[in-house]
C-alpha cells in the first residue's frame, strides 16, 4: 500500500492506494491565461492570491504553482508565487516548471515536502530533474514520455515508467516518491485514450506499485459539457486504481465525482465528507433550527 | 467478447463487453408505489403506460416490468402489463417476478428474446425458473445468493454465481445469457460495498465471461444527494466491468455519467452521442440556425 507524504510547514498531504483521493488545484499557471501572465510578469500576485485562497476552499488538497511566462525572470517569479502562496495557505504545493533553474528556486525557498512538477524519461532531463528532487527531499512527478515522444502504445509507456523509477531509485528516490503521470489524451480525437489510461494505471499500480496523478480535463478537450466527460473519467480512473490529479476544483460536478469516488473506495468511512457536503439543510424551526451551534448548512464546493 | 442479444418484435439490444453501456428502466414496479399497486390491481394501466414512454424517452434501452402485488393475480396483472408495453414501445422487456406462475404468463405472451429477473444460487429457484428460461428461449438475471442468504465475501457471492452459470448450461442454456447481479449493498451500512461489487465484477468478466447487471439506486440508500453516489457508483462499476444496470433513466445525472462512461470505455465513436446530447444550441441567426432541418436542439434527458 504506496503511500506518498507531501507537507507544507504545518500540514501533511497523504497520497496513496488507501488514501482520499487528492486534487491539486491547477488554477495558477499563466499558460493560455494572458492577465495572469502579464500581471506576474509585473509583479502583481493579487490573482495569485485569490486563485489559491478560492481553490483550497473549494477543496482542492494541493496547489500546482507554474511561472511559465516568455520573457519573464521564471525562476524568481515562481519562487515569489510560492512564497506567497505558502504564507497565505496551509496545503502542500506542487512546484511546476520545464526550466531547471525555476525548479531550483522554488525549492530553495520552500517550506516542507513539495512534489516537484515534473520529469520525464528523457536522459537529459532525469540527469539534470533527479538530483535536485533527491537533494531537496522532495517527491517527483513522472511524466511517461521520453525523446522518442508520447506512445500511443500504453505498454511502452509503462515501460518509460518504469525507467524513471528506476532511475530515480539511483538516486536514492524511492518509488513511493514518484508519481507517474500516464498522460492523458483528449478521447474526440482518440477513440482508446480511456481505457489506455485505465489499463496503464492498473499496471503501474500493480508493477510498479506507484501513485499515480493526471492533467485529468485533457480527456474532454474539444467536446461540450467538459465537467461531463471529466466527471466520469476520474471516476473510471480512480476505479482503476489513480491516487491524484492535477485539475480545477472550482467546478461543483468535478468535486462532487472525487468525494462520491472516495465513498465507493471506502476511503469515506461513515460517508462522513459526503453528508457534511451534500446533506439537506434543516427547515427553519426544525430540530437543531434553534440552536445556532447546530446548524447545518450546505458547504460551498 | 461475450454478447447477450434480447429483443422485442422489431428491435435487438445487445449487452455486452464491447456495446454501449444498457440501461433497463426500473419504474414499472408497484414495490413501495402504493397508488400504482391500487391502479394496477384495480386494472388501471395508465400509469405504467407513462412510466414506459418516459422511461424510454430518457434513453432506457429495456424495461423492467413487475407487477408484483400483494393478494392480487400477479400472472394476469403482469403478462397484461408486458402486452401493454410491447404494444407501445419496442425495447425488450426484463420480465420481473419472484413468482414462477407469473414469469410464464410473462413469457407466454413475449414477443421476442426477454429477460428473465431473476434466478438465485437456491437449488430449488434454479429448477424451477431454469427450464423455463431454456423452453422460452429467453436471457436470465442470476442473483449471487443462495439458501445461506447474501454472504459479505464477494468470493463466495462468486461461488454462487459459478453454481447458477453451470446448473444453466446443464438445462442448454449458454453462459452468454446468464447477466449476474453481484449484489449491491448500501454503502452507508457496509463500507465495503463499492469495492466488494468492483472486484466481484472484475471477477465475473474474466474467469466466467458473463456480463453484469445491478440495482445501482441500492448503493446510496440512506444517504443525501442519492444521485451524485449512483453516478460514481456507475461510473467506476462500469470501468471494472459492468455491461448493464437496473435503474432509473428519469435522472439526467445519471444518464450523463453513463453516457460519459461510454465515451470513456471508447464505445461511443466520434463521441457522438455525447456531443448529440450536450452539444451547445447554436446562437440564433447563427450558422444552422436558418435551416430548419440542421437546427440544433438539446435533447431532453
Amino acid at each position: 500500500m504506496t503511500t506518498t507524504v507531501l507537507s507544507s510547514a504545518t500540514r501533511e498531504v497523504k497520497i496513496g492506494f488507501n488514501e482520499p483521493f487528492v486534487i491539486i488545484g491547477e488554477r495558477i499557471n499563466p499558460t493560455g491565461r494572458k492577465i495572469l501572465a502579464e500581471e506576474m510578469k509585473a509583479g502583481d500576485f493579487s490573482r495569485v492570491e485569490s486563485d489559491a485562497i478560492a481553490q483550497v476552499a473549494a477543496g482542492a488538497h494541493m496547489l500546482d504553482v507554474n511561472a511559465g511566462i516568455p520573457l519573464a525572470d521564471e525562476p524568481a517569479i515562481l519562487a515569489q508565487a510560492i512564497e506567497l502562496v505558502q504564507s497565505i495557505t496551509d496545503v502542500p504545493i506542487c512546484i511546476d516548471s520545464s526550466i531547471i533553474e525555476a525548479l531550483e528556486a522554488g525549492l530553495v525557498v520552500y517550506q516542507g515536502k513539495p512534489l516537484v512538477n515534473s520529469v520525464t524519461g528523457e536522459d537529459e532531463v532525469m540527469e539534470r530533474v533527479l538530483p535536485l528532487v533527491a537533494k531537496y527531499g522532495a517527491a517527483v512527478v513522472a511524466i511517461s514520455n521520453d525523446e522518442t515522444g508520447i506512445s500511443e502504445d500504453p505498454d511502452q509507456r509503462f515501460d518509460v515508467a518504469k525507467k524513471i523509477v528506476e532511475r530515480a531509485a539511483d538516486y536514492g528516490i524511492h518509488y513511493s516518491d514518484v508519481i507517474v503521470d500516464p498522460l492523458v489524451m483528449p478521447i474526440g480525437a482518440v477513440n482508446s485514450a480511456g481505457k489506455q489510461v485505465m489499463h496503464l494505471v492498473r499496471r503501474l499500480r500493480e508493477e510498479l506499485k506507484v501513485n499515480t496523478t493526471c492533467g485529468a480535463s485533457n480527456v474532454s478537450f474539444g467536446l461540450p459539457n467538459r465537467n461531463g466527460i471529466n466527471s466520469a473519467f476520474l471516476n473510471m480512473a480512480i476505479a482503476s486504481g489513480m491516487t491524484s490529479a492535477i485539475t480545477s476544483p472550482l467546478h461543483p460536478e468535478v468535486m462532487q465525482a472525487v468525494r462520491g469516488a472516495d465513498v465507493i473506495m471506502g476511503h469515506d468511512p461513515d460517508c462522513a465528507n459526503w453528508i457534511q457536503a451534500y446533506r439537506e439543510p434543516l427547515p427553519a424551526g426544525g430540530e437543531g433550527g434553534a440552536r445556532e451551534g447546530r446548524r447545518r448548512r450546505r458547504r460551498k464546493a
